[in-house]
C-alpha cells in the first residue's frame, strides 16, 4: 500500500489470539443506527462479540443500571472442509490479512488455511453496515479450494453470542437481556426482559451455484454443501436486516420488508449506495494533513469512529462514551458527547450535531426529575444517561481484588454536565445560526439548566459570594470538593448566556420567550439573580501570580511530580493508591486546562494562560483518555506546538497503539472528538471572530498543509491552510 | 515523536514475552567489529542473546560446519529491590518503552516497575557499541527509587548466555564453543575449542556515589548495594572492551589497555566520539525520501543494519547472511554479500566495499582448493564461506519432523557465486576507478574464477555449444538442473570481462599482467577460449516469443498460479510439498529477473524484458527474502512503479513487519542491500553512462523527492531528485 491508501486502512497482518478483543474494537463497523465489533464469523475464546443498536437499553435485574442489549451475531458462519471446522486456532494458518477500509466502512479478511487433513482453502470475508439503509448489513464470503474438497457452510444468527460482558477485577460476567426468543433459519426475534424492546433479524443468502442444503443439528440458519475441485471458487452473498420496536410496531414485517427491498436491489447496487453515502460523509468530514502519515491515519480513524456512531436519522439517541464498539460504560451518554464528540459535527456536519442536542431536549423530563429529587428546581442532567433520560450512574464499582466496592459519587456530584450541554447548545447556535432549533429547543435547554444552578448555588454571607460545595470537576481524582474552578466558572458562563438567551428570545421570538417564561417560571427577578450570581461567583486563585486554584485547598495537598512516573501505561491512582492520590495534587485529566480550552481568552491573557498551563501540566496524569487531546488543543493555541503535537499523538495512541491497554472495552470516543477539535480549533486555530469565522494556524512545522470543511451559518466552506 | 524523529527510531511500546526474539534482532547494535542482539540486561526464557565478533569462527565437534562463537553477555545486570529480583515477568510493569536510535546506534529502555512488595522503581538502560573504538561498548543504568528501598546491583559477564542456538523443527539445541575459560569480577577470557581463537572481555564500573560492595555467590562481576530514599537516583556507567587473538597476541593486555584509555577519556566524550562517527557515516549513507514516512524509516533501517555489520577496519572478514544479528546461517558469507549488501557501499562508501572484496581476495586459496578437489582449475568460491575460505555449506539439513535429513546441494552445485564475486569486483572498479585495487587484487579474482569456468563448461559437440549441467541458480526450488539461464548468461559476462581485464592489465599494468599470466597460467589461448565460450554458451529460450527459459525443460513442468496462494506468510514449498514444488514451475525468488537486474539492457529491449517479467512474476513465490527488492528494482526500471513499490514494501516488511516470521534468526541482510539498490538503481535509475553516471528516475508519484550521496571515481556527489 502506498501512503495515500495506508491512511485509509486499519490493518492486521497476523492472527494473534490475545489481540482478538483489541482488533474487534478498532475494526468495528457501523452506520449510526447500530455498531458491530470486528468479531470473527467463526467464534473464538477471547472474543467480545457485540452488535449494539442505539436506544435498545435494558436494565437487567442483576445489574445496578441499564445497558445496551447485545443482539445476536448476524454474521455467524460455520464452515467445514471435509468435515473439519474452519477455525484459525485449529489446522494451520498459511497466511492471514484483515483490513478495515475506512473510505467505505468495509471490513475484509483473507485467510489461506490448511486443515489437519492437509486440505488448503482460501477464505475471503467482507462485511459492511450500510450507510444508505441503516437496517441493512451485507456479508460476502468467497471460498477457493486449493485441493479437491467437500465444504459445508451454515450461516446463522449466533444467539449464544448475544451476551453482554462486564468485567470485575478478575474474570468476566455474561448477561443475556433477551426473552421470548424466536430463533429460525432466516429469522431471529427477541424481547428485552425489562424494557420490552423487540428486536428482529432476518437474512437472505445468495450462492452462485445450485447447491444442496443440509440440516445442521437444530436447523438454525441456512446451510448448504458444495463439492469443489482444486481451483474452483464459491461466492456467497448474505443480506441481513435488523429492526426494533423503536422503528416500527410490526418489527417482523418491517425487517422482512427491508430485506425484500434490499434483495430486489441487488448486492452490487447496495454496495455502491453505501459507498456513495460514505463519499458524501467524507466530503464534509475528512481532514487532510499533508506531511504526516501517522497524523493523517489518526485523524481519519477518529473521524470514522465518530461517523459510524453518530445517529443520523434519530434524535432520541446519542453517542455513548464507548460508542457502539464495546461494552465499556454500558452505552451510557456522558459529557463526553457534548464537549468532545459533538463539536466536530457542529463545525462540519451540523445536521448530526442537531440530532445529538435534540436527544438532550427529549430527555429534559429526566433532568427535571433528577433536580426535583435532589431538592432543586429546573433541569439537572444526569451524569450518565440512557433511553429514559434518568440518572443511570451506578452507585458502586464492581468488587475489586479485595472484594470491596467503592462508592461512585459522579452521579451525585459531577453536576457540570448541565452547563456542558448548555455550552454545546450555544456553540451549535453560534456556528450554525439555526434560530429555529435555538428558539424551539436549545433555549429551553439553557434556561431550565440555568434555573437549576440558580437553586443550586450557595450564598456565602461572610464572603459575600456564591459558592458550590461537594462537587466533582473533570478531575475525578478529587471527589466532593468545594468550589472547583471548572464548575464555578462554567456556572458564570451559564448565567451570562442564559440572560443572553432570554434577551434574544424576547427580541426575536417573543411568543416563545413568553411561553418559556410561563412554562419554566422565569421572571425578570430570575434574570437579575442570574446576573448577581455571575457577578459574585467565587473563583479560587492562589499565590501572588493568582493562578487558578483547581478547588479550595488544592495547593495545600502534597505535590507529586507526575513525569517521574514514566513511562506509564496504567493509571497513577492505582500506583499511588486511592487515598494517597486523593491527598495529592495529582490530577486525572485536563481540568483548569479544559476550561482554558472552552473559554479561551476569557480565562486570561496569554501570560496568565501559560502560567496555568505550566502549573498544571506536571501535575496531570492524563489517566483519563479525555486529557491528551484537550492539552494538545490548548497547547497549540498557546503556541507550544511541539508539546501539543506530542500530546496529540498520545491521544491518538489510545486506540491506535492501545497505549492504555483498554481498547477491548470500546473506542475512546471522547478522545476521537477531542483530537478533531485539537486539529481544527488548536493547530488550525479555527474560531469565531466578529460576525464570522477565522483561523489562527499554529501548525507543526512538518505539516505541509491541513484542510477540512466547515459549515458556518449554513454555508459550506472548504478551508486549506498551507504551512509556509 | 514527529515524523522526522520517527524515521530514525525503532520503537517497542509494550513488553510481550513472545516478541523477545523478534525485537532482539531488529534492535541489534554493532560497529562492524561485533554485533550484540537487543537482549535484555536481565535474562528471559525465550531470549536468544548473542554477541558475535567478526571472524571468530569455531567448528564445534558436534556440528557439520563452523559458526561464529557466541561471546558472553557483556551487558548482564542483576538488580534486586529489597531482595526481589527485577524481572519484567515478575512484579508489575507499570510502564515500558524501548527504542533504538539509529542516528547514533543507541538502544534505550525505560521501565516503571513495581515489586511484589509494592516498591516502585524507574529503571533506565542505554547501550551502544562504539563506532569510534570498535573494541568499546558502553552501558548506562539509571535507577530512580519511587519508594524507600535497598537495591543490590551486580554487573557481570553472563557466560551462561554464551551458547549458540540452532533450531531443529522442534526445540532448540545449545552449543558452547569455549574452553580454558577465565571468569572473574572484571575479566572474562575463553578460547574456542576447535579454532583456538582467544577472546577477552573486561569492564570498569563508575557509580556516582560511594557504595558498599557485596559478594554475590561465586563473586563474578562487580556488585554494590545502595539505600535509596523515595525520589533518589543512582547513575551507573559501565565501560566494556572486547578483543580477540585476531587483534593481538596479548589479548588480555590489549583489552585492558583499551579499557584504561576509554576510562581516561570519560563516558561523555566516548558517547560524543561515537556520535561523530555515526554522523559521518550517515552523511554518506543516508537516503532521504520525502513524502513517504514508512519508506523513509525502512531505508534508514536497512542502512543501519548494513552499517553495523560492515567491517570498516578489517579486510579478512565479510558480512554473513544474517549479519552479526542472529544465529541464522551461522555467520556464513554467501553471494548475498557481493550482489546485495556490497553494492550500496560501492556507490556510497567505497572504502567499506573494498574491505569486503579483499575478504574474497584473501580467501582465494580456499577457492582454489575447492576447484582442485572437484577436478577443476582456477578458483571456485565456496557457496558458504567463513574464516578459512573453504566450503562450509552443510551437506545435510537438520532432521525434520519425520526425523529425516535432506541433502543440501548448494555447496556442490550453486556455482554462480564465482561470477557474482567477479561481477562485484568489476562493478566496484567501474564506479570507483580504483585501479590500484583492480590491478593488484580485483583482476586476480576475475581471472582465476574465469579459469575455473573454462575448466567447468561442457562442450556439446552435437549442438556446437557450451552447456552447464547439474547447476543450481538463484531459484533453489529446482536443484541440479541443466543450463540455468542465470549461470550460463553470467558465465558469458564473466568470459567477456575476464578478457577485458587481461587487456586492461596488459595496457595499464603490464608487469602485473605478466606476473598474473605466469602465476595463474594464462596464455593467449585462454583468452581465445574464453571468447569462444562467450560466443557459444547456450542460453535456453522458449516459444515463439523466445522468453528466457530458466533452465532446460522448465516450461514443461506444471504451472501453478502463485497469486492464488495468498495471503501467505509461510513458504510455498512447505504448502505444496518438496516434490510437487520441484515438479512445478513455481520459483523461489528472482532468477531470470535477477539477471535482468544485473545486466539490464544487455538482456533485451524493454518489450523483451517486460515479456520475461510478465512470464516469471506469477510463477514467483518470493519465498527467499532476496526476491522482493530485486523485483522492485527491475520493476521500477521497467516503469512499473506501483508494482515495484508494492514489492519494495514487501521486502521492507521482512524485518520491520516480520512478515515471514523468521526475524529471530537475524536480519535479512540481503534484503537490506537489495532495498537500497532498488531505490538507487531502480526508482532513481542510477547507472553508468558513457564516462560518468546518470539517473533515470521512476519515482512513486507520492515521493516528493529522493536524495542520497554517491562517490564516482573518488568524487563525492550528493544527488537530489525532485519529483515534479
Amino acid at each position: 500500500m502506498n501512503p495515500k491508501e495506508r491512511s485509509w486502512i486499519v490493518n492486521e497482518s497476523f492472527f494473534h489470539a490475545e489481540q482478538v478483543p483489541y482488533y474487534e474494537t478498532i475494526m468495528t463497523i457501523g452506520n449510526g443506527y447500530l455498531g458491530t465489533r470486528g468479531s470473527f464469523a467463526e467464534s473464538y475464546a477471547r472474543e467480545l462479540p457485540s452488535t449494539l443498536v442505539h436506544g435498545v437499553f435494558n436494565h437487567h435485574p442483576s445489574d445496578q443500571v441499564p445497558d445496551l442489549a447485545n443482539v445476536p451475531a448476524w454474521y455467524a458462519v460455520k464452515l467445514t472442509v471435509d468435515g473439519e471446522v474452519f477455525k484459525l486456532d485449529q489446522g494451520t494458518i498459511l497466511g492471514y490479512r484483515r483490513w478495515l477500509d475506512m473510505r467505505m466502512g468495509t471490513l475484509n479478511r483473507q485467510i489461506l488455511w490448511e486443515s489437519h487433513a492437509g486440505k488448503i482453502i482460501r477464505v475471503e470475508f467482507s462485511r459492511l453496515a450500510s450507510m444508505d439503509n441503516q437496517h441493512l448489513l451485507l456479508q460476502q464470503i468467497k471460498l477457493t479450494a486449493l485441493d479437491d474438497m467437500e465444504i459445508k457452510c451454515a450461516l446463522f444468527f449466533d444467539y449464544e453470542n448475544a451476551f453482554n460482558v462486564a468485567y470485575a477485577e478478575e474474570g468476566a460476567r455474561r448477561v443475556s437481556h433477551w426473552t421470548d426468543v424466536q430463533n429460525g433459519n432466516d429469522y431471529w426475534q427477541g424481547t428485552t426482559n425489562q424494557s420490552g424492546y423487540v428486536v428482529a433479524l432476518t437474512h437472505h443468502i445468495d450462492v452462485d451455484q445450485s447447491l444442496e442444503s443440509y440440516a445442521e443439528g437444530d436447523n438454525r440458519g441456512q446451510q448448504f454443501t458444495a463439492s469443489l475441485k482444486n481451483g474452483e471458487s464459491l461466492d456467497v452473498k448474505r443480506y441481513v436486516t435488523i429492526a426494533s420496536s423503536r422503528d416500527s410496531g410490526k418489527v417482523a414485517d418491517y425487517a422482512r420488508q427491508q430485506l425484500s427491498e434490499a434483495v430486489n436491489t441487488g448486492y452490487l447496487d447496495l454496495e455502491a449506495r453505501n459507498a456513495a453515502v460514505w463519499q458524501d460523509l467524507w466530503s464534509d468530514m475528512d481532514v487532510v494533513i499533508k506531511g504526516d502519515e501517522l497524523a493523517q491515519l489518526a485523524i481519519r480513524f477518529v473521524t470514522y469512529h465518530l461517523l459510524i456512531a453518530a445517529p443520523r436519522h434519530d434524535e432520541h439517541v446519542s453517542i455513548g462514551a464507548k460508542t457502539l464498539s464495546g461494552f465499556g460504560y454500558k452505552g451510557h451518554v456522558f459529557w463526553d458527547t457534548e464537549l468532545f464528540m459533538l463539536p466536530p459535527f457542529t463545525f462540519s456536519r451540523p445536521k448530526i450535531a442537531r440530532n445529538l442536542l435534540m436527544y438532550r431536549y427529549h430527555n429534559l423530563a429526566g433532568a427535571r426529575e433528577k433536580a426535583a429529587e435532589a431538592g432543586y428546581r429546573g433541569a439537572m442532567f444526569p451524569w450518565e444517561s440512557t433511553d429514559t433520560g434518568r440518572e443511570t450512574t451506578p452507585r458502586w464499582t464492581l468488587p475489586g481484588k479485595d472484594g470491596n466496592r467503592i462508592r461512585i459519587w459522579t452521579g451525585d456530584h459531577e453536576q457540570h454536565i448541565s452547563s456542558d450541554i448548555a455550552y454545546a447548545v450555544w456553540q451549535f447556535w453560534q456556528w450554525t445560526g439555526d434560530n429555529d432549533f435555538f428558539a424551539n429547543y436549545g433555549a429551553e435547554l439553557i434556561l431550565d439548566t440555568a434555573i437549576f444552578w440558580e437553586s443550586r448555588v450557595e450564598w456565602n454571607e461572610a464572603q459575600q459570594r456564591y459558592e458550590l460545595h461537594e462537587q466533582i470537576g473533570p478531575d475525578e481524582f478529587h471527589e466532593n470538593v468545594d468550589n472547583p474552578v471548572f464548575t464555578n466558572r462554567l456556572t458564570i458562563w451559564h448565567m451570562q448566556h442564559a440572560i443572553r438567551t432570554m434577551q434574544w428570545l424576547q427580541q426575536h421570538a417573543p411568543e416563545k420567550a413568553a411561553a418559556l417564561a410561563t412554562q419554566l417560571g422565569i421572571s425578570d427577578d430570575n434574570l437579575s439573580q442570574w446576573q448577581h450570581i455571575a457577578d459574585h461567583m467565587y473563583i479560587p486563585r492562589y499565590g501572588e501570580l493568582k493562578v487558578y486554584e483547581q478547588f479550595d485547598g488544592y495547593f495545600e495537598r502534597n505535590y507529586v511530580h507526575v513525569p517521574t512516573y514514566s513511562p506509564r501505561s496504567g493509571n497513577i491512582d492505582v500506583i499511588l493508591g486511592h487515598r494517597r492520590t486523593n491527598e495529592s495534587q495529582v490530577i486525572k485529566q485536563a481540568d483548569v486546562v479544559m476550561l482554558m480550552a472552552l473559554l479561551a481568552e476569557e480565562m486570561g491573557d496569554k501570560e496568565e494562560l501559560l502560567r496555568n498551563w505550566r502549573t498544571y501540566l506536571p501535575r496531570t496524569a492524563h489517566d483519563s483518555s479525555l486529557s491528551p487531546a484537550i492539552h494538545a488543543w490548548v497547547g497549540a493555541r498557546l503556541g507550544l506546538v511541539d508539546e501539543a503535537y506530542e500530546l496529540w499523538m498520545k491521544g491518538a495512541g489510545l486506540d491506535l497503539e492501545n497505549n492504555k491497554g483498554n481498547v477491548r472495552d470500546g473506542i475512546h470516543a471522547a478522545a476521537c472528538g477531542g483530537l478533531r477539535q485539537a486539529v481544527l480549533l488548536g493547530f488550525a486555530g479555527l474560531h469565531l471572530s466578529g460576525n464570522g469565522w477565522a483561523v489562527r494556524p499554529q501548525l507543526p512545522e512538518w505539516w505541509r498543509s491541513v484542510s477540512f470543511t466547515i459549515y458556518y451559518r449554513g454555508r459550506r466552506q472548504p478551508i486549506i491552510i498551507n504551512n509556509d
